[in-house]
């Protein structure tokens, strides 16, 4: 082989086992040298630190899981690619684009938002309506067998009809579609946080969760309607993002413009506000919900735009209702959205009732954080007949139970206290919350009602964490702004009683789940490491024209979603860095079949032969596979101009860099690939790529099991209760 | 000079003419070649590439302006540093914190927003009770006047008191404290965008700004107390956040983990929440206010803490509120903080009363906009004599039409219409809001209490396109959710409306005043353009082992605050950029005079000698002058060791990285000097710096003016309605 196809990337033989690895980094190419090698003029130091790296770095590859619990199935995940990808191809694109194509881009944005909010009040509206309906149904029925003194037929009738929802519920979720199982929270967390999963927000998943909400709730389950709701939102917003179905021709060239993560993340978070809206129809607390809760990335123009979704719900819905006030619905508005009972009171309070409201609030900080933990011990078990057999024994006790109690508490003024119960967004009711308040409240001045709601809302606060939005959300289910100072503090009383246990119930489920979440904050460990101390190998880099051979074989043995591009002498001064190429990228490159017959720099500008959008994300789930693509022996032979497709505009550190502020970058800016560059400019020109795993705790404790000895295993255990603290 | 003393970075001769050539670059050290005339063996392209970088970007420097109007002064600004600073002291320091002093940090950090939750309750107690015990004087003896028939002695006593109260406060705002003149609003937003000016939250500017916003409102002048309060809550916090006065022992070793502006930041943010939470009593409006407004980075955790912060104010504000019914406090609550008095109606609405709702929203963006067009035209003249006039004039104008309007409008239903107005966020009073109300409002069948809130809401949408948080605080103010919906609409109308005319007001005025405030989006013809670009010289850069006179010399001829640090054989193989150190950090070095007499690596650790905190960043406005530092002869020969002292971990970007991405790195991770490295490793290891600076339109649209000849000048022109309604 002449020395010039060499340079052109021909990167030594394919490994005939398959292996991964690196033909690139140990024998082909001629630049990338082993650092240990390269020079023998450093000092020791210099080539103790380098020898460190290579051993502690390079030689061994992230273990990290590469799957999640999605649901209760578990899925593949893949990182999601907010940064902008800037290669000659959309750059191009770019240019061209006017006026007139930026005003219809923001056109369409609020359409969006417009559809998102409409169809998230349509579903929020069908899921009262079949609750409603089914619920009612079922309680008239036993209330009239009651009334006419035949308990036991009525016992009968409740048992097995809550019995046959929540198998109905349960079946669906464990055989049709596994991701609809659960609150759904924890994956729209998991998604906006830049973790994608194939199902979670199909349009099998959006049926199921709507359809198994009404079943789960109709059957007397402690179960809330709100964090299916949200998981509803955020698949109406999902779908609409994805730009139309082109399988179905339905698509347009307008919605192009959305085939990005970024967008989507945005048009997602407007659905899971949009969730809590029609949930609760809390347009405000839904903004907030977005913000406090669920989102990773912020604006403040999002605020805006997350708002008129939530406006929109709140139009919808208050239209559907008014509709259904004619006696259209059939029982909808019978049961009523159940509400607390304080609105008309003027409420007044002073300091002595003081000390229950705090009382309150320790005591919800407890139970909430119990909640949490036992809720991280025991909901977790594999299998799906275990799934079903839970949920039968659990509808049984539930019927029992409920059907009972009306007996045992006849003390109470209300027998139908459970059905007070707030529409709560977690999975125990607030009846805890208006049961612990009934007990604390008797000693005080302070209304019942009122107690009830600040008792929820202590066991909202020990649990989920939130504050402010829970507040609002609260404000608006009660129209009352008079409580909110007593509503603020306890909540702020159970939110930190429970932070010194452990952290709120979406954290705990996203870790339980497995999703490589990265947290907003730094870990103090992180500081005491920099890039080149995490940085796994082996790296597989391309050539500016690369050989398609190569590129098939890297493709098919390694499971790397971005490869650098380096230009090697004749094509620059030197070896230089030339950009980031995406192997979803290479896919459509490959197959195109746009091959040059020789590594030359071809004549003709490879990229006019591509429109953007061949480029353009797939919906979530969907992408290319190098195994569906055949290649005859000659086209392995050729070579393919990688340039015009290559982001050169990738975001880099310096290998020196601490590995807490290549966090900050990492989380701040949105990155799936970090890549690091060596500090000598003697080393080839880029020396890893840092992913999402790579800053997970369990990958860089791994590495170096020493931090745990050293001072910062003390702060790293006590790490749940301070970091919610000090962050 | 020896060779080895040359590499040790004896940059060149001193220039006799004391210019800011650099002597690095051009001509001294030997690694700081001309890239220019570096290789002779690259293709024409890149020559050609390189010559017009050397022509456009480094030959020039900046020339955006480093001072910016600040209340009615001309102050210098300086950017802030959201960087962590990761230098080998710091780093010791780290390492020996444990629990106890993160647990102390955690506490201080919620010890602080506690206090200043309670201090800016007691400001604005203090401006509520000032406003309402002047204003009252004078209300009560004109009232009196004229009922005893004695309307000319009534008028020149309104007119007097007026004149009087107007002129103190304008003659404190421009002759004592000229950053406290305005709302302040502008300068808090510029400051928690990085950009800080000396005086803006001294504790001068604090008294003055209570004392004269006390005297402006009570002048009866159309002025808000909410921006003042916005403002004397940030002043408060970063008064607190400084870290206590060394100069008058006021300090305790635990505050020196607020000496950093990261911390105060958050403070500050905390702070103008609670400015807000205190003019309207609205704490959940404060938080979302500081978040949508004022913020420029937001964390879901800082939500918590702002959220504790405006609880405080509201708990200690109906304290005091509490305290004063017993008649203790003069004539405070006599008048009342004025709300609007739909509170106890049921309202109902229908699709009919729709067309004149949206008719509001329309007509008050359109005078919103017209407001911050006047605004931005007329009001800001130079001269102090100007505005004393101003003062003046406005003030008769004012109190004419005041005193003369219950005459002139004697048919409204309600002669002291006026007297009910909003205390309004901006400066014109939502009085036009009542009044267009009452205009339109009389065709339909709403509440005409209703219809001033929802005018006053279209006008504050209109002017300042807060949409949450205004709404918010409506909500809090008038205790009412059920016109919710209704509120919602005209905020998101009159918000687009405006939209299409200008910017809002605040970013106005930011931008009149001269801040460098950084745009969370990015502009379209950033993406056409590499940081390589703008990047603007001459770059000065230290050796690691660096002779005192050439630091003292650099430090003396140019204003840079960050300066590369790199090291060359025999320290190193080949230059190598070691990091970067702070002019503050170089001044601390230089004044504690620990220098070494040759260029070899010191013996001693030479941080050793150093405490952390010497090196923590003083308050606001205070920092060490290079020219107050005197050096013998000697010293001036003598070497320093850089290398404990430079943060190793600066963040980088290659120099071919789009300038659109570079904004954005350096934006969400909030930097204040970005390093460019070069592309090709045969130059030197840094090529420039990015500051906040270079990424200002005028800097950049002054280096490429071709831009403007583009199809980007019609999308510059259309800026500010198309980046208001795209990002």
């Amino acid at each position: 082989m002449a020395p010039r196809d060499q340079s052109c990337g021909d990167g030594g033989e394919v490994d005939p086992e398959g292996g991964i690895e690196a033909p690139l980094l140990s024998s082909g190419s001629s630049f990338f040298q082993d650092p240990a090698h390269e020079d023998g003029d450093g000092d020791e130091e210099a080539r103790r630190r380098r020898r460190r790296f290579l051993l502690a770095g390079r030689s061994q590859s992230n273990t990290t899981s590469q799957v999640a619990l999605v649901g209760v199935g578990v899925c593949p995940i893949e990182s999601l690619d907010y940064e902008l990808i800037e290669n000659e191809v959309f750059k191009q694109d770019w240019r061209a684009r006017g006026r007139g194509h930026i005003l219809r881009y923001v056109a369409l944005k609020w359409a969006l938002c417009f559809l998102v909010g409409v169809l998230s009040a349509a579903a929020g509206f069908v899921a009262n309506l079949g609750v409603e309906n089914v619920a009612g149904a079922k309680f008239v029925v036993t209330s009239n067998l009651m009334l006419a003194g035949r308990y036991g037929t009525a016992f009968a009738v409740f048992l097995v009809s809550n019995f046959a929802l929540t198998m109905l519920a349960t079946v669906l979720t464990v055989y049709v579609a596994p991701a609809a199982a659960g609150s759904g929270i924890p994956e729209v967390k998991a998604y906006l946080n830049g973790v994608d999963a194939p199902d979670i927000f199909s349009l099998k998943t959006l049926v199921v969760k709507i359809v198994g909400c009404i079943a789960a709730v109709s059957s007397s389950l402690h179960v809330g309607k709100a964090g299916p709701l949200v998981h509803t939102g955020a698949c109406i917003a999902s779908i609409l993002g994805q730009g139309g179905s082109s399988k179905y021709h339905l698509t347009c060239k307008w919605l192009r413009y959305f085939k990005n993560d970024r967008d989507r993340r945005d048009l997602v978070t407007c659905g899971a506000g949009a969730g809590i809206a029609a949930a609760f129809r809390a347009p405000v607390g839904g903004v907030l919900f977005a913000l406090e809760a669920v989102s990773s990335w912020w604006r403040s123009a999002l605020l805006w735009r997350a708002f008129f979704t939530t406006a929109m719900v709140a139009v919808v819905l208050r239209a559907l209702i008014d509709f259904c006030k004619s006696d259209k619905c059939g029982l909808f508005g019978k049961g009523g959205l159940i509400m607390f009972d304080v609105t008309s009171d003027y409420i007044t309070y002073h300091l002595v009732d003081l000390p229950p409201v705090i009382t309150l609030g320790v005591l919800g900080g407890v139970l909430g954080s119990l909640h949490n933990f036992f809720l991280d011990k025991l909901t977790f078990r594999k299998g799906q007949k275990y799934k079903l057999l839970l949920a039968a024994v659990v509808t049984i006790c539930t019927s029992c139970c409920l059907f009972g109690l009306p007996w045992i508490a006849s003390c109470k003024p209300c027998p139908s206290d459970t059905e007070e119960a707030c529409p709560s967004i977690g999975r125990s009711g607030a009846t805890y919350g208006r049961l612990v308040g009934m007990l604390i409240g008797s000693q005080s001045t302070l209304d019942h009602g009122l107690f009830a709601v600040l008792g929820s809302a202590a066991l909202l606060g020990g649990s989920m964490r939130m504050t402010v939005s829970v507040c609002v959300v609260i404000l608006e289910l009660t129209n009352n702004l008079l409580m909110l100072p007593l509503v603020m503090l306890v909540l702020l009383i159970s939110k930190t009683v429970a932070d010194a246990f452990n952290a709120n119930i979406y954290d705990l489920l996203v870790k339980l789940k497995g999703f490589p979440y990265l947290e907003g904050h730094v870990e103090p460990y992180m500081r005491q490491l920099s890039v080149s101390d995490v940085v796994t190998g082996p790296l597989q880099a391309f050539n500016g024209i690369e050989k398609v051979g190569h590129i098939v074989h890297v493709l098919r043995t390694t499971g790397h979603n971005g490869f650098p591009v380096v230009d090697e002498p004749p094509f620059s001064d030197s070896p230089v860095l030339f950009g980031l190429v995406l192997r979803a990228h290479l896919l459509v490159l490959l197959r195109k079949k746009d091959f040059i017959p020789n590594c030359s720099a071809s004549a003709l500008d490879a990229s006019k032969q591509f429109l953007p959008h061949d480029f353009a994300k797939p919906g979530s789930g969907k992408h290319d596979r190098i195994e569906e693509i055949e290649f005859s022996a000659e086209e392995l032979e050729m070579f393919v101009d990688l340039h015009p497709f290559t982001n050169t505009s990738p975001y880099t550190v310096v290998e020196t860099m601490s590995l807490a502020k290549a966090h900050v970058l990492f989380r701040e800016v949105g990155l799936r690939h970090l890549l690091v560059l060596p500090k000598s400019s003697k080393r080839a020109p880029v020396v890893g790529i840092l992913t999402r795993h790579d800053f997970m705790p369990e990958h860089i404790l791994g590495l170096h099991p020493f931090l745990f000895k050293t001072r910062w295993k003390k702060v790293r255990f006590g790490k749940s209760a301070f970091t919610n603290l000090v962050f």
